[in-house]
């Protein structure tokens, strides 16, 4: 949520505003994965990067959805919190050399954007429901599950290096 | 992990860095938290608060003998995920008038830090047991159950609340 939000009066509003900074944060990570994909080395992490990227773009469809549903515009409130973990996630890698630490850095970082996802849709599905609106709880549910997913695949792929080292 | 962080050559160097990501986040987290208690309005959010406050005192202590065990000086490292979290909340709160509003933003605000610390403890913990320090694992795992059960009970307020206007 960003330094030019205006007035939030109502939770309507509040919501709205964690809309916009939901899909703001989805639109930062469609541009960061590419960049991750190019830096990994593993082909497991390469690919589970991969289907994240795919995945992104129907999360971000799935929001123009809810827009839509409440007759809102479609737009990103510009949010820090992604910021700073893709920030963080850009420093630590140019500092790395290393092919393996490196990706155990881009693991992390990823698992770290999914949880922040994971956090703010959960939140959206209390507050439709608390609306009453579970037509759009039903929506962002589908999203809340597929990052789960990419979370429990990432941290699949991190104890299959870890079996393998032993 | 900060703009000025040494370079990174191996796992050990990693995980150090992660510890000290955190450290500062904690840091962080422990400056906040007594604003939030203040702008809250509902009781049981702010003994949630509270009780959190206390916690993290005890994570930072914990953080300081994972840095004991591993012989190394006790710091923090400029974390910019936890400063945009922070931001965000501080930002979000001054847009909001009405009390109920002002708490359902705060209550999703300690629920993005908590899923922040929740996946650097998880990382910690995973990188630990690679390293074959299960001391330093167990540690940090009791600081992950109770930001995992800080979570839950802002989920069962925020529950709650929806129980009492329906």
């Amino acid at each position: 949520m960003g330094l030019f939000s205006k007035d939030i009066q109502t939770m309507d509003d509040l919501y709205l505003h964690m809309l916009e900074d939901i899909y703001y944060a989805e639109q930062q990570i469609e541009k960061a994965l590419p960049k991750m994909i190019e830096k990994a080395s593993s082909s497991a992490l390469k690919a589970a990067f991969e289907s994240h990227l795919q995945e992104t773009k129907g999360h971000l469809e799935r929001l123009e959805e809810v827009f839509a549903l409440l007759n809102k515009d479609v737009k990103g409130a510009t949010c820090p919190a992604i910021d700073g973990i893709i920030k963080e996630t850009n420093e630590i890698s140019k500092e790395i050399s290393d092919e393996k630490v490196l990706d155990a850095a881009l693991a992390a970082a990823a698992q770290a954007v999914e949880y922040y996802e994971m956090t703010r849709y959960g939140t959206l599905i209390a507050w439709s429901k608390e609306m009453g609106r579970t037509d759009c709880a039903q929506i962002l549910q589908q999203t809340l599950e597929e990052e789960q997913a990419a979370d429990q695949k990432l941290t699949r792929i991190a104890e299959e290096r870890l079996n393998k080292a032993a």
